[in-house]
């Protein structure tokens, strides 16, 4: 007796299903749940994993707009943090944009992103949104049908299914959205960047009142606000290098050497409580429609962290998506879903295309350009213009901040 | 009995030895000689074969700026025309930059290059300055030394030498200059773009007030004004296929299907009286002095034309070298000339950073940005970024005339 005999199938539906209980599921269960249109998210993790998932939390101007529009940016206005100076230290000095005053005069809020997701899905529940945590996705199938289904399994081990009108594939690059799509169905554009971070978290206060990136021959640093009590950092890595190779001295002293802290300032040290290596890739998929799904989120799209730009990503595309759904399921207008990929697709090249500048500044060699002292050389001009040159400038905070 | 017994061995000298008389060596030669400083420029071609290369004519202001300031742009005052507007023809549409009312609000001045060329030559010849016509720098010897010496061969067949205190190499890229560095003396960064145009000239006055580019799947095509009889076009071209592989009618036909003729305009079309092929490449010389020998225009760094920098950074280095020369064998101080290379670099930079750029606005699919459906959406978000973003148009502008 096999597990899926001993399990009694549950069957379920909603109009929406949507899968993934991130940023832009939860954007998109609130926005539909708060139009009435009949949703439900899930979710394979529980409550508690998904408020603790650790991420980036630079949110863009537009993303506190479109939050702010809908009546959910409560706790990132009460507890976020605005920020809009970024310092890069080069071996040759270092200099500061404030970028707040350049460009669209626009600044990032500093709040990390499982507070947002907290903020977000306790807005959900406490209006009454479905949520169905536990809840792993399987597949997607029939999206070509009027009765798209998704087959789960809950944490107990029981198999069962949801039916929708629409799946909204919100759960991320492994999830069961992109596994189901079939072959040839949808492109994917790939671009491997060459390089790895290790991202840390460290409990520490921050050591500079900025972004701060280091482009050194040793490798890039980072180092990024996040509460008073907690700080992220990043290394470039050896790709394929364990997270746990570096001891926590030797990922300070690397730190210290490549942020210049004997220059301007030694580093708040602190334990490192949270360790991943990043293999920095990006990818699109296009469209982003199949049928009766729809991907958001790093389900659409895949981005380098050098630009912070994902969650903000997904928060754009939660709103055009949802706009687009209740537009199809309120009036019977079909147009917006019509529209939602290629309307998507600017945005997400536009980031796409920043993000890979950002990588090839802050990289000495990850290949795309050239051989090595081609691309480096490019690399310190770009950051010369960058220190130097008004519309540069006023174009990188445009496209830094904006989404 | 060998050529080289039969003849006699010249040995004469200069101060300043000045290899090649293009934009840098004449530059350089004329702001020498009106310093009095004592110079002689060898060429290998002769007066009507350097009066006649066919080269690019887009000026930038700043090029002007220097012409201007020594006396050396009446001509071009009063022959050339302004240009501050190109048009982007893409498979989707097509839209103008009028760049002259962007960025530092700069505009180019559009003269033949040919005819820059006369007007310095001419200038300095009648002046009194010395230029040795027939003349091919074989190599340059004894750089370290106090007194450096070119080896020549005569158009007669003759050898000789010239010895100077420096050497300055203006040869281009297969130059005696290039030649002489010692293995190891100079780092030679290289990039290869990965596609090739075809440069033409066509008697035809232009098919429309501005640079045409065109982004199609089949190819970039350009176009740039000239004069009112000539107009220059660029073909993207399969490497090394032949110049004259196309028939004019086919090259005519491929122009007007690339640029859309039949949406936007027939082209003139006129004979085609001088091909050529150009692999898109790019170095630098990296320093741009060993001893007593100094590098600019073509023999310190190769652009891809596709910003048409050369010519503009070859004026500026001249200008800058020749205050150096004039500092230290005026004054003895060799500040200026110990100064040289980086100075120059950073400018080299630069224009290679925004030549890049273009290169890869332009083309389908040159590699380095990853896989071919990945750069090629990127660049169609690069010029949607172009034709839609302030802040972008005004860093195009900046870079696209600055230098």
């Amino acid at each position: 007796m096999t597990d899926s005999q001993s399990t009694t199938a549950l069957r379920d539906n909603a109009d929406v299903v949507i899968l993934g209980a991130g940023p832009a599921g939860l954007v998109l269960g609130n926005l539909l749940h708060a139009s009435g249109v009949d949703c439900v998210v899930l979710e394979r993790a529980t409550r508690a994993q998904v408020q603790a998932r650790s991420r980036a939390g630079f949110l863009a101007a537009n993303t506190v707009r479109i939050l702010d529009r809908h009546g959910l940016a409560e706790g990132l206005r009460r507890r976020g943090r605005e920020h809009a100076t970024c310092e890069f230290r080069t071996e040759d000095g270092r200099f500061r944009l404030d970028y707040g005053g350049l460009g669209r005069g626009e600044r990032h809020t500093v709040y990390p992103q499982h507070e947002l997701v907290t903020d977000l899905l306790t807005r959900y529940l406490d209006t009454g949104g479905r949520v169905r945590f536990g809840t792993e996705a399987l597949t997607v199938r029939d999206t070509d049908g009027a009765r798209p289904t998704v087959t789960v399994r809950e944490a107990d081990g029981r198999t069962g299914s949801w039916q929708g009108r629409y799946v909204a594939g919100c759960d991320g690059r492994h999830g069961a959205a992109r596994r189901s799509l079939p072959p040839g169905a949808v492109r994917r554009h790939h671009l491997d960047h060459g390089v790895s971070w290790l991202g840390l978290l460290a409990e520490a206060p921050p050591s500079l009142d900025a972004v701060g990136y280091a482009v050194h021959h040793r490798g890039f640093a980072g180092h990024m606000a996040r509460t008073p009590e907690v700080t992220r950092y990043y290394l470039q890595y050896e790709r394929g290098a364990s997270p746990d190779a570096w001891s926590e001295d030797r990922i300070w002293d690397e730190l210290s050497l490549r942020m210049r802290a004997a220059d301007y300032g030694p580093l708040h040290r602190g334990r490192i409580v949270h360790r991943a290596v990043v293999d920095l890739e990006s990818d699109v998929l296009e469209p982003l429609r199949h049928g009766a799904l729809f991907l958001a989120g790093d389900a659409a799209s895949l981005l380098s962290p050098s630009a912070a730009k994902g969650a903000n990503l997904a928060v754009l595309e939660a709103e055009i998506l949802a706009r687009a759904l209740i537009a199809d399921l309120g009036h019977g207008d079909p147009e917006g879903l019509a529209r939602y990929s290629a309307q998507c697709l600017e945005h997400i090249w536009r980031a796409q295309e920043f993000s890979g500048w950002m990588v090839r500044l802050l990289h000495g060699a990850p290949g795309p350009d050239g051989e090595p002292g081609f691309h480096d050389s490019l690399r310190r001009s770009r950051l010369a213009s960058l220190s130097s040159s008004r519309s540069c400038q006023d174009w990188f905070a445009e496209h830094y901040v904006g989404v």
